[in-house]
Protein backbone atom coordinates (compact mmCIF):
# COMPACT_ATOMS: atom_id res chain seq x y z
CA UNK A 1 0.00 0.00 0.00
CA UNK A 2 1.60 3.28 -1.16
CA UNK A 3 2.00 5.51 2.23
CA UNK A 4 0.19 8.27 1.06
CA UNK A 5 -3.60 8.09 -0.81
CA UNK A 6 -2.89 7.93 -4.65
CA UNK A 7 -5.24 7.26 -7.41
CA UNK A 8 -5.80 3.43 -7.85
CA UNK A 9 -4.64 1.40 -10.75
CA UNK A 10 -1.60 3.76 -11.73
CA UNK A 11 1.70 2.26 -11.62
CA UNK A 12 4.68 3.23 -10.42
CA UNK A 13 5.08 7.03 -10.94
CA UNK A 14 2.20 7.26 -12.84
CA UNK A 15 0.39 7.76 -9.25
CA UNK A 16 2.02 10.60 -7.35
CA UNK A 17 2.19 12.22 -11.08
CA UNK A 18 -1.59 12.18 -11.38
CA UNK A 19 -1.93 13.14 -7.47
CA UNK A 20 0.35 15.93 -7.94
CA UNK A 21 0.67 18.16 -11.47
CA UNK A 22 2.20 20.75 -10.45
CA UNK A 23 5.28 18.83 -9.86
CA UNK A 24 4.28 16.30 -12.80
CA UNK A 25 4.83 18.99 -15.22
CA UNK A 26 8.49 19.96 -14.66
CA UNK A 27 9.12 15.80 -14.07
CA UNK A 28 7.78 14.82 -17.48
CA UNK A 29 9.49 17.90 -19.32
CA UNK A 30 13.56 16.84 -17.91
CA UNK A 31 12.18 13.15 -18.94
CA UNK A 32 11.25 14.69 -22.23
CA UNK A 33 14.59 16.65 -23.12
CA UNK A 34 17.06 14.58 -21.45
CA UNK A 35 15.17 11.22 -22.95
CA UNK A 36 13.92 12.37 -26.06
CA UNK A 37 15.16 15.24 -27.69
CA UNK A 38 17.47 15.85 -30.47
CA UNK A 39 20.73 14.14 -29.16
CA UNK A 40 24.01 12.46 -30.92
CA UNK A 41 23.24 9.73 -28.36
CA UNK A 42 20.38 7.20 -29.91
CA UNK A 43 16.98 7.20 -27.82
CA UNK A 44 17.83 3.89 -27.40
CA UNK A 45 21.30 4.80 -25.86
CA UNK A 46 19.47 7.08 -23.32
CA UNK A 47 16.57 4.60 -22.18
CA UNK A 48 19.42 2.36 -21.33
CA UNK A 49 21.29 4.44 -19.25
CA UNK A 50 18.36 5.36 -16.98
CA UNK A 51 17.65 1.68 -16.80
CA UNK A 52 20.93 0.57 -15.80
CA UNK A 53 20.77 3.52 -12.96
CA UNK A 54 17.18 2.27 -11.74
CA UNK A 55 18.67 -1.16 -11.41
CA UNK A 56 21.23 -0.25 -9.41
CA UNK A 57 18.97 1.78 -7.43
CA UNK A 58 16.97 -1.78 -7.09
CA UNK A 59 13.48 0.41 -8.28
CA UNK A 60 11.43 -2.37 -10.36
CA UNK A 61 9.33 0.00 -11.36
CA UNK A 62 11.57 2.25 -13.45
CA UNK A 63 14.19 -0.46 -14.34
CA UNK A 64 11.34 -2.56 -16.23
CA UNK A 65 8.95 0.38 -17.43
CA UNK A 66 12.70 2.08 -19.12
CA UNK A 67 13.94 -1.50 -20.05
CA UNK A 68 11.02 -1.90 -22.25
CA UNK A 69 11.49 1.52 -23.46
CA UNK A 70 14.77 0.83 -24.32
CA UNK A 71 14.14 -3.10 -25.93
CA UNK A 72 12.19 -1.15 -28.45
CA UNK A 73 14.44 1.33 -29.40
CA UNK A 74 17.36 -1.13 -29.42
CA UNK A 75 15.15 -3.81 -30.90
CA UNK A 76 16.58 -6.30 -28.45
CA UNK A 77 15.14 -8.70 -25.73
CA UNK A 78 15.00 -8.72 -22.52
CA UNK A 79 18.16 -10.75 -21.47
CA UNK A 80 20.62 -8.38 -23.40
CA UNK A 81 18.76 -5.97 -21.07
CA UNK A 82 19.58 -8.22 -18.21
CA UNK A 83 23.37 -8.24 -19.10
CA UNK A 84 23.30 -5.15 -19.64
CA UNK A 85 22.57 -4.16 -16.01
CA UNK A 86 24.37 -7.32 -14.54
CA UNK A 87 28.15 -6.56 -16.50
CA UNK A 88 27.68 -4.60 -19.59
CA UNK A 89 31.10 -4.39 -19.77
CA UNK A 90 30.48 -8.02 -21.53
CA UNK A 91 28.00 -6.84 -23.70
CA UNK A 92 27.95 -6.05 -27.40
CA UNK A 93 27.59 -2.15 -26.99
CA UNK A 94 29.79 0.58 -27.98
CA UNK A 95 33.11 1.55 -26.17
CA UNK A 96 31.62 4.91 -25.82
CA UNK A 97 28.43 3.41 -24.05
CA UNK A 98 30.07 1.56 -21.90
CA UNK A 99 32.25 4.11 -21.05
CA UNK A 100 29.53 6.65 -20.41
CA UNK A 101 27.99 3.74 -18.09
CA UNK A 102 30.59 3.38 -16.06
CA UNK A 103 30.23 7.19 -15.31
CA UNK A 104 26.21 6.71 -14.40
CA UNK A 105 27.56 3.81 -12.38
CA UNK A 106 29.46 6.19 -10.15
CA UNK A 107 26.88 9.04 -10.23
CA UNK A 108 24.12 7.07 -9.08
CA UNK A 109 26.56 6.03 -5.70
CA UNK A 110 27.45 9.93 -5.31
CA UNK A 111 28.71 12.80 -7.82
CA UNK A 112 32.02 12.43 -6.11
CA UNK A 113 32.62 9.15 -7.09
CA UNK A 114 33.22 10.05 -10.65
CA UNK A 115 36.98 10.29 -11.75
CA UNK A 116 38.57 11.81 -13.93
CA UNK A 117 40.17 8.47 -15.11
CA UNK A 118 36.50 7.76 -16.29
CA UNK A 119 35.79 11.17 -17.85
CA UNK A 120 39.18 10.93 -19.88
CA UNK A 121 38.01 6.77 -21.07
CA UNK A 122 34.68 8.37 -22.21
CA UNK A 123 36.54 11.30 -23.92
CA UNK A 124 39.09 9.31 -25.54
CA UNK A 125 36.33 7.09 -26.75
CA UNK A 126 34.78 10.18 -28.52
CA UNK A 127 32.24 10.70 -26.12
CA UNK A 128 31.58 14.73 -26.17
CA UNK A 129 30.99 17.40 -23.55
CA UNK A 130 27.15 17.62 -23.80
CA UNK A 131 26.72 13.41 -23.95
CA UNK A 132 28.71 13.55 -20.67
CA UNK A 133 26.99 16.35 -18.87
CA UNK A 134 23.45 14.36 -20.45
CA UNK A 135 24.74 10.80 -18.91
CA UNK A 136 25.45 12.86 -15.28
CA UNK A 137 22.18 14.01 -15.51
CA UNK A 138 20.57 11.22 -16.60
CA UNK A 139 22.03 9.33 -13.75
CA UNK A 140 21.31 12.22 -11.20
CA UNK A 141 17.91 12.64 -12.93
CA UNK A 142 17.18 8.49 -12.23
CA UNK A 143 18.26 8.95 -8.63
CA UNK A 144 15.45 11.00 -8.08
CA UNK A 145 12.74 9.51 -9.85
CA UNK A 146 13.55 5.91 -8.47
CA UNK A 147 13.63 7.78 -4.90
CA UNK A 148 10.35 9.58 -5.67
CA UNK A 149 8.43 5.91 -7.14
CA UNK A 150 10.06 3.68 -4.06
CA UNK A 151 9.94 6.72 -1.41
CA UNK A 152 5.88 6.78 -1.51
CA UNK A 153 5.60 3.03 -1.71
CA UNK A 154 3.81 2.71 -5.07
CA UNK A 155 2.55 -0.30 -6.65
CA UNK A 156 4.13 -1.70 -9.85
CA UNK A 157 2.55 -4.69 -11.72
CA UNK A 158 4.93 -7.87 -11.25
CA UNK A 159 5.08 -9.19 -14.72
CA UNK A 160 7.78 -8.14 -16.47
CA UNK A 161 6.45 -8.82 -20.05
CA UNK A 162 3.95 -6.30 -19.19
CA UNK A 163 6.84 -3.61 -19.35
CA UNK A 164 7.82 -5.12 -23.07
CA UNK A 165 4.39 -5.13 -24.19
CA UNK A 166 3.91 -1.31 -23.62
CA UNK A 167 6.77 -0.42 -24.60
CA UNK A 168 6.54 0.98 -28.21
CA UNK A 169 3.32 2.77 -27.20
CA UNK A 170 5.28 4.45 -24.44
CA UNK A 171 8.18 5.58 -26.87
CA UNK A 172 5.67 6.47 -29.44
CA UNK A 173 3.89 8.83 -26.99
CA UNK A 174 6.31 10.27 -25.37
CA UNK A 175 6.87 11.55 -21.52
CA UNK A 176 4.83 15.36 -22.35
CA UNK A 177 0.72 15.33 -22.57
CA UNK A 178 0.00 11.61 -22.05
CA UNK A 179 -2.96 9.99 -20.74
CA UNK A 180 -1.81 9.36 -17.12
CA UNK A 181 -4.84 6.89 -17.09
CA UNK A 182 -4.05 4.67 -19.79
CA UNK B 1 38.97 21.70 -12.58
CA UNK B 2 35.15 20.73 -13.86
CA UNK B 3 35.21 17.34 -15.73
CA UNK B 4 33.45 18.93 -19.00
CA UNK B 5 34.10 22.68 -20.55
CA UNK B 6 32.21 25.38 -18.53
CA UNK B 7 31.53 28.91 -18.40
CA UNK B 8 34.05 30.66 -16.10
CA UNK B 9 33.55 31.82 -12.45
CA UNK B 10 30.05 30.79 -12.38
CA UNK B 11 29.70 28.73 -8.91
CA UNK B 12 28.42 25.04 -8.19
CA UNK B 13 25.03 24.36 -10.24
CA UNK B 14 25.28 27.62 -12.11
CA UNK B 15 28.27 26.43 -14.84
CA UNK B 16 26.21 23.19 -16.02
CA UNK B 17 22.78 25.22 -16.11
CA UNK B 18 24.22 27.96 -18.71
CA UNK B 19 26.10 25.49 -20.29
CA UNK B 20 22.93 23.15 -21.13
CA UNK B 21 19.85 26.01 -21.29
CA UNK B 22 17.42 22.96 -22.38
CA UNK B 23 17.84 21.10 -19.12
CA UNK B 24 17.83 24.17 -17.01
CA UNK B 25 14.99 24.99 -18.02
CA UNK B 26 12.87 22.33 -16.27
CA UNK B 27 15.37 21.78 -13.54
CA UNK B 28 14.74 25.48 -12.29
CA UNK B 29 11.00 24.94 -12.67
CA UNK B 30 10.76 22.09 -10.73
CA UNK B 31 12.83 23.46 -7.89
CA UNK B 32 10.52 26.62 -8.22
CA UNK B 33 7.59 24.51 -7.46
CA UNK B 34 8.20 22.50 -4.51
CA UNK B 35 10.28 25.14 -2.78
CA UNK B 36 8.69 28.33 -3.21
CA UNK B 37 5.09 27.37 -4.79
CA UNK B 38 2.26 28.40 -2.47
CA UNK B 39 2.35 25.47 0.29
CA UNK B 40 1.45 24.70 3.89
CA UNK B 41 5.22 23.77 4.46
CA UNK B 42 6.92 27.53 4.65
CA UNK B 43 9.83 28.26 2.21
CA UNK B 44 11.99 28.33 4.68
CA UNK B 45 11.08 24.78 6.37
CA UNK B 46 11.41 23.38 2.67
CA UNK B 47 14.60 24.85 1.79
CA UNK B 48 15.83 23.21 5.40
CA UNK B 49 14.54 19.62 4.18
CA UNK B 50 16.67 20.58 1.22
CA UNK B 51 19.69 21.68 3.32
CA UNK B 52 19.54 18.84 5.22
CA UNK B 53 19.11 16.24 2.09
CA UNK B 54 22.60 18.42 0.71
CA UNK B 55 24.57 18.09 3.63
CA UNK B 56 23.45 14.08 3.92
CA UNK B 57 25.40 13.92 0.11
CA UNK B 58 27.81 15.92 0.99
CA UNK B 59 27.52 18.82 -1.85
CA UNK B 60 28.97 21.82 -0.34
CA UNK B 61 27.58 24.01 -2.70
CA UNK B 62 23.98 23.12 -2.43
CA UNK B 63 23.92 22.88 1.22
CA UNK B 64 25.31 26.11 2.07
CA UNK B 65 22.98 27.77 -0.94
CA UNK B 66 20.32 26.49 0.44
CA UNK B 67 21.40 27.07 3.65
CA UNK B 68 22.09 30.31 3.09
CA UNK B 69 18.17 30.96 1.99
CA UNK B 70 16.78 28.46 4.43
CA UNK B 71 18.90 31.05 7.03
CA UNK B 72 17.00 33.91 5.53
CA UNK B 73 13.73 32.91 5.67
CA UNK B 74 14.15 31.36 8.89
CA UNK B 75 15.82 34.29 10.38
CA UNK B 76 18.39 32.44 12.43
CA UNK B 77 21.87 31.76 12.50
CA UNK B 78 24.55 29.43 10.88
CA UNK B 79 24.98 27.50 14.07
CA UNK B 80 21.08 26.76 13.64
CA UNK B 81 21.73 25.16 10.34
CA UNK B 82 24.66 23.29 11.07
CA UNK B 83 22.73 21.97 14.30
CA UNK B 84 19.68 20.98 12.12
CA UNK B 85 22.16 18.95 10.02
CA UNK B 86 24.46 17.21 12.57
CA UNK B 87 21.18 16.33 14.75
CA UNK B 88 17.80 18.07 14.43
CA UNK B 89 16.00 16.26 16.95
CA UNK B 90 17.69 18.18 19.20
CA UNK B 91 16.85 21.46 17.47
CA UNK B 92 14.26 23.93 18.14
CA UNK B 93 12.12 22.96 15.37
CA UNK B 94 8.36 21.57 15.05
CA UNK B 95 8.49 17.91 16.20
CA UNK B 96 6.41 17.86 12.17
CA UNK B 97 9.06 19.01 10.74
CA UNK B 98 10.96 16.72 12.09
CA UNK B 99 9.00 13.72 11.56
CA UNK B 100 9.71 15.18 7.51
CA UNK B 101 13.55 15.73 7.90
CA UNK B 102 13.23 12.01 9.19
CA UNK B 103 11.72 10.65 6.25
CA UNK B 104 14.10 13.61 3.99
CA UNK B 105 16.87 11.29 5.53
CA UNK B 106 15.63 7.67 4.55
CA UNK B 107 14.96 9.00 0.96
CA UNK B 108 18.21 10.25 0.79
CA UNK B 109 19.61 6.55 1.35
CA UNK B 110 17.37 4.90 -0.88
CA UNK B 111 13.45 4.70 -1.79
CA UNK B 112 13.01 1.71 0.16
CA UNK B 113 14.32 2.59 3.35
CA UNK B 114 11.17 4.69 4.36
CA UNK B 115 9.68 3.09 6.61
CA UNK B 116 5.76 2.89 7.63
CA UNK B 117 6.59 4.14 11.40
CA UNK B 118 8.42 7.34 10.02
CA UNK B 119 4.89 8.07 7.72
CA UNK B 120 2.82 7.46 10.81
CA UNK B 121 4.66 9.70 12.84
CA UNK B 122 4.46 12.48 10.79
CA UNK B 123 0.70 12.09 10.01
CA UNK B 124 0.24 11.57 13.82
CA UNK B 125 1.59 15.00 13.76
CA UNK B 126 -0.40 16.26 11.75
CA UNK B 127 1.87 16.10 8.28
CA UNK B 128 -0.77 16.35 5.11
CA UNK B 129 -0.13 13.84 2.25
CA UNK B 130 0.75 16.75 0.15
CA UNK B 131 3.30 17.72 2.47
CA UNK B 132 4.57 14.20 2.84
CA UNK B 133 4.26 14.26 -1.05
CA UNK B 134 6.44 16.92 -0.97
CA UNK B 135 9.34 16.09 1.38
CA UNK B 136 9.94 13.30 -0.42
CA UNK B 137 10.14 14.89 -3.33
CA UNK B 138 12.52 17.74 -2.26
CA UNK B 139 14.79 14.95 -1.06
CA UNK B 140 14.74 12.50 -4.08
CA UNK B 141 15.24 16.03 -6.33
CA UNK B 142 18.34 16.71 -4.28
CA UNK B 143 19.91 13.22 -4.36
CA UNK B 144 19.48 14.30 -8.11
CA UNK B 145 20.89 18.27 -7.83
CA UNK B 146 23.72 17.18 -5.65
CA UNK B 147 25.03 14.50 -8.17
CA UNK B 148 24.44 16.97 -10.66
CA UNK B 149 26.60 19.84 -9.29
CA UNK B 150 29.54 17.25 -8.06
CA UNK B 151 29.22 14.73 -10.63
CA UNK B 152 30.57 16.77 -13.36
CA UNK B 153 33.25 18.53 -10.57
CA UNK B 154 31.98 21.88 -10.73
CA UNK B 155 33.63 24.86 -8.73
CA UNK B 156 31.95 26.17 -5.75
CA UNK B 157 33.24 29.32 -3.34
CA UNK B 158 34.99 27.83 0.03
CA UNK B 159 33.65 30.76 1.88
CA UNK B 160 30.28 29.84 3.63
CA UNK B 161 29.67 33.61 4.44
CA UNK B 162 29.31 34.40 1.03
CA UNK B 163 26.06 31.85 0.64
CA UNK B 164 24.88 33.52 3.63
CA UNK B 165 25.04 37.35 2.05
CA UNK B 166 23.66 35.61 -1.13
CA UNK B 167 20.55 34.44 0.82
CA UNK B 168 18.26 37.16 0.48
CA UNK B 169 18.87 38.00 -2.88
CA UNK B 170 18.47 34.38 -3.77
CA UNK B 171 15.36 33.96 -2.02
CA UNK B 172 14.29 37.09 -3.25
CA UNK B 173 14.86 36.36 -7.41
CA UNK B 174 13.83 32.38 -6.98
CA UNK B 175 14.27 29.65 -8.97
CA UNK B 176 13.13 31.17 -12.44
CA UNK B 177 14.48 33.66 -15.22
CA UNK B 178 17.32 34.77 -12.44
CA UNK B 179 20.19 36.09 -14.34
CA UNK B 180 22.76 33.35 -14.11
CA UNK B 181 25.96 35.58 -14.08
CA UNK B 182 25.51 37.39 -10.78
Amino acid sequence: MPHINLPEGLPGIRGPMASRPETAKPLNALAEVLLRSDNSLSRGERELIATYVSSLNDCFFCQNAHGGIAQHYLQCDMPFIDAVKNDFETTPISAKLKALLAIAGSVQKGGKQVTAEQISRAKLLGATDVEIHDTVLIAAAFCMFNRYVDGLGTWAPEDREIYVKRGPRRAEEGYLNFDLYK
